[in-house]
Formats: C-alpha cells, sequence, structure tokens
C-alpha cells in the first residue's frame, strides 16, 4: 500500500520537527489524569481567567453590548448596563463597518488601530502611524506571520533568547528556518550580554547561516526579567551593526513587580537614539489582550507595530493577512478598551482601577511568595519575578536521579516534572521545553494560582522536592551546593 | 548600504508570489474611492453583516451574556434576556474553564466539539469522533493549517477546481508548494468532469509532480454549483484510485437556492460508499459560522473533521495548532450555536426560525434576481447560482476592449471591473482572480446586496455595461454570440 499524504511518515517534516512544550508532554499528562478525575493545578500555560482571576468588568459590558446591538434600543438597557459602557458600545460600533459579525479590514478597523495609534504616541512619546498597526488574533499569529514574512529558509538565521518562550523555536522550525540561541545569564538575574551574542553570531556565521532577525522577549518569559534602558540600547546597537531585525515581544508590558527598571518600549530606546540608528533598525513590536491585568487570553487580540519598514514590504504583509480575511472583531475591541481605558471622571472610572489594581498588586505578591518559596527549597535557586508572569526556578537534580530519568527514557527535568505531577496536581514545563544550557535543569511554573492557594500549593511542592531529593541523593557526599 | 531583512527585495518570496484577489488591486481601489467620500458597494468579498443582514438574535444574546457573566446574577437580566438565552450561556460558560478570557484546549472547548460532532451525526447518519473536530479561527485558518501539513515542497501538488476561491491558490504559493488545477465546465453549469481531472493529474506528474491532494468547494465558490452525490462518488473514487486526500471545503451547505441537488457532505457519500473506499481516503471537510443565514464573519469561528486519519498524524496536528495557543472562544460558542440551535418548544424557537428564514428566501430570492439580471446585459452570460452567495457572469469582451486594457497594462476583466467601480461603485473581483479558461473573462459579485437595493444595483450595471461595449464594440461584424 503506498503512502498517503496525511499518513505520518508521509506530511511534512517540519511539522514533524516543531516541539512546543507549554503544551507537551506535561500537559497531556496533565489533562488525562484530570480527566482521571484528579484535581491538577494548571500552571503551565499563562492562561490567568482559567485560574480564577476575574475579567474587568467594564470591557467585558462593552463587548456583551457590541455583541447584542439591539439591547442599544431596549429601554432597560440602563437597569444593567453603565452610561458609560453603552456610549462605549455605540463607539466601537460605528467603527466596524456591520457590527462584529463582518469581516474588517484584513488589518483590524482603522478606528481601532488609530485608538492604538494614540496609545503608543503617549507611552513613546513619540507618534504612531495607525498605517503601521495591524490587529491579529494574538500576537502569537502576528509573530508567526513576520516570521514567515522573514525566513526565506534553512539559511536564514533567527537569534533567539534561551531560555525562551517556545512559539519561537516552534514557529522557526514550522517554517524551515534556522534557530540561533543566545544565552541568557542565570547568575546576573538573567540579564543578556551582548558579548555572548556577538559569539553567537560569529558561530553562526561560521557555519554559513545569514542572520536575519533577534527576538527580545520583555519582559521575559520564562525568565521574569525586566531589560534595562541601557541594555535596549546595547541590543538596538547590535541590530544596527549586525543588519537585523529586531522582534521585540512586549506582551508583558503592563506586568512589572519591581520599580527599579519599569518597562520601557524597544521603539522608544530607539527613536531616542536618534539617527542613523533610529531611521535604520526595521523593529516589529507585539502586544495582546492575553496578558497584562486583562488576561484576556481566550479572546485572541494583539497587534504588531512596524517601525523603519518599507512601505512596499507593509504592503506584502497586508496581502497575506488578507488571505484569513480579518482578525476576530470582538478582540479588536478588547484591543481598543485596553489602550484606551475609562477615564478620570468616567461612571466606570473608579470600578475599573479598582479591579485592575487589586490584580496587579496580588501578581506582585503571589510573584514575590513564589520566588521566596522556591528558594526556601532543598537544591533550589530562583531569581525573582521582576515582570510577566513566571517563575523559573532551577533545580538542582542529584546524578542519581539524572541515572533515573535516563533509565526512564526521559529528559531529567521531564521525570521531575511528571513525577511532581503525579504527586501533587501541579501541572508545570519542563526547563528544556525553553532550553537551558547543557546539564542545568529548571522547570516553569506561573505565578497565577489565586493567591490564598499559594501557601498550600509552595508546601505541597515543598514536599515533593525534598521526597525527591530524599530519594535520589547520595547521602555519602553529594554535594547541596 | 546591504539589504535588511525586511526590505522588499530581501523578504520572502512566496510572500511576493502570492496573489489574493479578493482584496487584491480592485478592493484597494475601492477603499481609495470610498475614502474619498464615494458610494461603494463591496460585493467583493462574502461578507452579508457588512451589507446590512442582521445578526440572529438568539446567539448574539448567548455570547452577550457569556461575554458578561456578571449579568447572570443581575435580578434585572430576565427583563432584556429570553430565559432559554440565560440558560445557554450558563450551559456554555460551564463547558469553559474560566469563561471566555481563559484559552481553551488548542483543538477548542471538549463540549462544543462534542455537539460539533452530534451535528455532524445527525447530518450524515454516521456518528462522528469530536476528538477528529478541531475548532478554528475560521475555516481559513483550518485549510492553511492542513495545506501545511500536506505540502512538503514545490514538488508537491494540490488539485484546485478552477476557477477556485484563492484563499487555496494564495495557501499554496505561500507553503512553496504547486496548484495543479482542474477546470470546472461553465457549460455544464460549472460541474466537474472526472476525465478532465485525470488529464490535470497526467500532465503534473509527467511534470514530476507528486499529488497529495484535491481541493472541491461544494457548494461553489465564485461558481455556485451543487455537485450531486453522483459527481461526488465520482471524486471519491477517484481520490481513493490516484491516493490523494479530499479536502471538501464546505462552508455553504446551508446556502442551497434549489431543490434538485440538496447539500449532501462529502464524508456521507464516502462512508455510504462502503470499504475499501469508506475506509481509506482520507478526508478532511471545512465548516464555518461566517457563511449560512448566519453570516458570522468578523467572530471568526469554525471546524475541520478528519475521517481516515491516523492518530499520530492527529497529534501532529493538534501539536500544530498549540503554537497558536487556542481559537477564540467566543466564536467557538457561535459554532456551538450553529450546531444547535433553539429547538421546536423552546422560547426563541420561533424567532430563530423566522429569523433564519427571512435571510435564506431573501438569498434565494436575490441568487434569481442576479441571475436573470446579469442574463439580460448585452454580451453577458451566466449560470445560476445554486448555492453560496455568489454570482459569476461571463462577460464576453469586445477585441478593442482587450486591447485598450491591454495599452493600459492591464488584464482585460480587471480593466472592465475598475471602470464599473467607478462608474457604479459596485466593487466586484475579476475572474482572474479565481482562474479562468484562457481568453474568457468573468467577474465574480456577491448576491448579498439589500434585497431592496437588488434593482436599482441591477439597472446601475447594466446601463454600465451597456455603455461600455458601446464604447468598444466594433460595430463592423463583431459577433455578440
Ligand atoms: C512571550 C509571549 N509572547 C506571545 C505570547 C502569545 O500570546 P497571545 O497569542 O495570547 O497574544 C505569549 C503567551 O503566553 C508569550 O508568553
Ligand atoms: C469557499 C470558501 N472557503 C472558506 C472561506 C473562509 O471563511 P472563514 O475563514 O470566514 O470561515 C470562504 C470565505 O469566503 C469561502 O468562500
Amino acid at each position: 500500500m503506498p503512502l498517503k499524504a496525511l499518513d505520518y511518515d508521509s506530511i511534512n517534516e517540519n511539522v514533524k520537527k516543531t516541539q512546543y512544550a507549554v503544551r507537551g508532554e506535561l500537559y497531556l499528562r496533565a489533562s488525562e489524569l484530570q480527566k482521571e478525575g484528579k484535581k491538577i493545578i494548571f500552571t503551565n500555560v499563562g492562561n490567568p481567567h482559567a485560574l480564577g482571576q476575574k475579567p474587568l468588568t467594564f470591557p467585558r459590558q462593552v463587548v456583551a453590548l457590541c455583541q447584542a446591538p439591539f439591547l442599544l434600543d431596549d429601554p432597560n438597557v440602563g437597569l444593567i448596563f453603565p452610561a458609560d459602557a453603552i456610549a462605549r458600545a455605540k463607539h466601537y460600533l460605528l467603527l466596524t463597518s456591520g457590527g462584529l459579525g463582518a469581516y474588517s479590514d484584513s488589518r483590524g478597523l482603522p478606528g481601532i488601530r488609530k485608538e492604538v495609534a494614540e496609545f503608543i504616541g503617549r507611552r513613546d512619546g513619540y507618534p504612531s502611524d495607525p498605517e503601521l498597526i495591524f490587529l491579529t488574533d494574538g500576537a502569537s499569529k502576528g509573530v508567526m506571520q513576520m516570521l514567515n514574512t522573514i525566513i526565506r529558509g534553512e539559511g536564514d538565521g533567527v537569534l533567539v533568547p534561551v531560555p525562551q518562550y517556545p512559539l519561537y523555536s516552534a514557529a522557526i522550525t514550522l517554517l524551515g528556518g534556522t534557530l540561533v540561541p543566545y544565552y541568557l545569564e542565570e547568575t546576573a538575574n538573567w540579564g543578556l550580554d551582548v558579548n555572548d551574542l556577538q559569539r553567537s553570531v560569529s558561530e553562526a556565521r561560521r557555519k554559513g547561516i545569514t542572520l536575519r532577525a533577534m527576538v527580545i522577549i520583555n519582559p521575559g518569559n520564562p525568565t521574569g526579567q525586566c531589560l534595562s534602558q541601557a541594555n535596549l540600547r546595547e541590543i538596538l546597537n547590535f541590530c544596527y551593526h549586525e543588519n537585523l531585525v529586531l522582534l521585540g515581544d512586549e506582551v508583558y508590558q503592563q506586568n512589572i513587580y519591581q520599580d527599579e527598571r519599569p518597562f520601557i518600549s524597544s521603539r522608544k530606546v530607539l527613536l531616542d537614539m536618534g539617527p542613523p540608528i533610529s531611521k535604520e533598525v526595521q523593529l516589529i513590536s507585539f502586544h495582546t489582550v492575553s496578558k497584562g491585568y486583562w488576561g484576556e487570553c481566550g479572546q485572541r487580540g494583539g497587534y504588531f507595530e512596524m517601525t523603519n519598514i518599507p512601505p512596499e514590504t507593509v504592503d506584502e504583509i497586508y496581502k497575506v493577512s488578507s488571505i484569513s480575511l480579518s482578525p476576530n472583531v470582538p478582540a479588536q475591541i478588547f484591543m481598543g478598551l485596553m489602550v484606551n481605558p475609562p477615564k478620570p471622571g468616567d461612571i466606570s472610572y473608579d470600578q475599573y482601577v479598582r479591579e485592575s489594581q487589586g490584580i496587579l498588586e496580588s501578581l506582585r505578591r503571589r510573584a514575590r511568595l513564589m520566588t521566596d518559596g522556591f528558594n526556601s527549597c532543598r537544591n533550589v535557586v530562583c531569581n525573582f519575578t521582576e515582570g510577566a508572569m513566571y517563575s523559573f526556578p532551577q533545580i538542582r537534580l542529584p546524578p542519581k536521579a539524572i541515572e533515573a530519568a535516563k533509565r526512564a527514557g526521559k529528559v531529567a527535568d521531564v521525570f521531575y516534572c511528571l513525577k511532581l505531577l503525579e504527586a501533587t496536581g501541579i501541572s508545570t514545563v519542563p526547563g528544556s521545553g525553553f532550553g537551558q544550557k547543557e546539564g542545568v535543569f529548571h522547570l516553569r511554573t506561573t505565578i497565577l494560582p489565586a493567591e490564598e492557594d499559594m501557601p498550600a500549593i509552595m508546601e505541597s511542592f515543598k514536599k515533593f522536592n525534598v521526597e525527591f531529593m530524599e530519594q535520589y541523593e547520595d547521602h555519602r557526599g553529594y554535594s547541596r551546593m
């Protein structure tokens, strides 16, 4: 029998080579256990509402009204919706051409792209052009589209931080390009060392790879660091000299848990640098409604903004966007609301501020709780989560555990995380899914479980960890450093 | 200065080669004219709500409530929402894990995939397995993902009907595969001739192309034909003997405007055929909430169902879906509602039936109005729109018009459609965007303008056409046949 086109041995090899650990072996096992009735704490993916975070009220009111525009004529609508939500729904419906049920322009609704541009202008102090902003079904889709535009084949390389959010490794593999890793330095709070970058570049060039782009994730996933202005300048300088497009993944820009390094956008740093750099470096910045204190992951809303991209290329990107017709319209409205929230004096302002601050402050406390919790565990060290939504502790696995993993046919951190899952129901992602230095092991967990559950979760982790270490440590001399 | 990665001359060639006429030159020009204040009738894309079709009330009520779940506790909610919408919203919220703001499983919510499976089971008379159904952000995304799984490189060919909906040509080009055309026969009401198919296959094989898959669009876009059971059997037989995956684009399955050939799914025909064919032919079927009498294009909801696909391949497809985390959740709920609408006895049933029948019956009348209108025009012949949402008249362009187009540097039908646009504001898509036989010209328009506007639109078209023909016809003998 000849192979059929969708038989495993016959499909696109790049599809098979692609790895995406955030929903990989650990997640699949956790889903199985859940089906069998075990209580699972899903900390594998930054999905706040799945762990009980409540949606912000005002944006949901507005989008609900946009979904049901006939309510706007109902004399009772004012009984359950505040006047500013009603007014805002009318505003957004006017920006659509046929409500939420009509495809929008493939770049997104012009009126909402304008609101995004105004937000960016306020944030950075430099005006932004709505024509260079495309709305997307979440940041993921934007990242994939840009990589597809850049990657021409195996010889094209993209610099990606390691550890990294595996969207990047997955998309690069799927698109048939080459990932060129640069390592973040754990002992320097996951900072980025430009000398090390230079080494990665030289090595890739030696292998005949054409370097095309560099990815930064700021604040970092899974590593949680916030890049300083000085560091961003170095990176942009590097991109200028090495002729690289910078892909700035800034989806966590609202999630900052320290005051020393507030978020600063790559775009602002670039424009602050002045010519020639500010006019030359090509930059794509990504944002989303999935993160921040919104956490509206299920809506699938995002945007990318292009800086220094020539108009003919923008046209090509537009053409490719148009193949899938339009990003979903409800999430475009969430994006509009995120960049243009209620203002002081609006009826819903106080509630909006109360809700968003409540979430952010709790995340800040949880970031601290988790870091401290991990650092109190045997053979575990963990940098503080300066931003984003993750804790990424290093687990110093005893040689016996590494051997046991090998015997079980597992990478050592997968082995550890699977045992953690079976013992406690905590579903994490092994560090190997993000990349890490040889012989060093991590796991990633979100800081998203409800604050009141946090102590019990950390207790349960600690208990598991101590038992694991007891089992595998060589008590005749293995160093616990 | 060396090229930068996003300079036009430097980007992925496949991106540049890709064409997507539905939002191509004509659409861009129409958007410009609209900006300048001209009234444009956008019939370039099947986007019913953009042309005034009202959304169905019940599904919008349910999704609005799901967006604003706090309303479910409001004592006044019953004043503006019917009890069955409230109950259904509660049902769907229970199927999510954290409401609309949480990423779902990357295949979509299990509970909704179950509802889809039940719908397919009722429709076809054969049970369907929810594990083989993946929800997507519109059918487009599903089609692209499946083509990405199938296409390994230039040597891989996909049989695509010509004329075709250009999603297929665009995606195949972007993915670096080869489109192998097979022609639909206009004089046989756009039917498909298996002998002609065989010729296309032999020719492609002679060129060294490995044929992997065949696309059918039923009901057809842009051609509007409905395939008969006999025709579908022939196609499946052909796929069996030629070892091709069948991609069955059935997004217009609700849009049928004649009674001789009701919609019948490829899957039903396949399973009716019995072994070995029913067990061997690999089939992917696509559906959407964008079309039918729903027309919820802006929500971006769809699914694909897999038949005879081995589990290891399904796992690979799942893995790739997981890179973009999850399809948007609100549209998943629209999909649930579409496959499981109100039932007799439900409070909202009568309204639901009234609204959907109203839309369908009007579409049927409009299909007739348009066909008749076109056929009453000089040098225009048009098959009846048996299904889908388009009219695809052939325009017999006089040689002088073809020459004038050449002088203007335009394909002749683009030339005609641009003049139509400038003269009347009617934004159509030239037949060349879908593919057509050499020397034959068409345009595609949707049948979606409001019924009451239809006579004026057809009048305006007729007037333009007659003037165009007057201008370019050689009155000394050009045949009007
Ligand atoms: C660094 C980073 N970028 C992008 C995304 C994608 O987010 P979305 O597609 O939901 O906008 C995520 C999601 O976790 C992320 O962590
Ligand atoms: C034949 C066909 N397939 C697929 C689609 C895509 O629809 P959507 O992505 O909105 O589900 C369309 C849209 O017009 C179509 O005509």
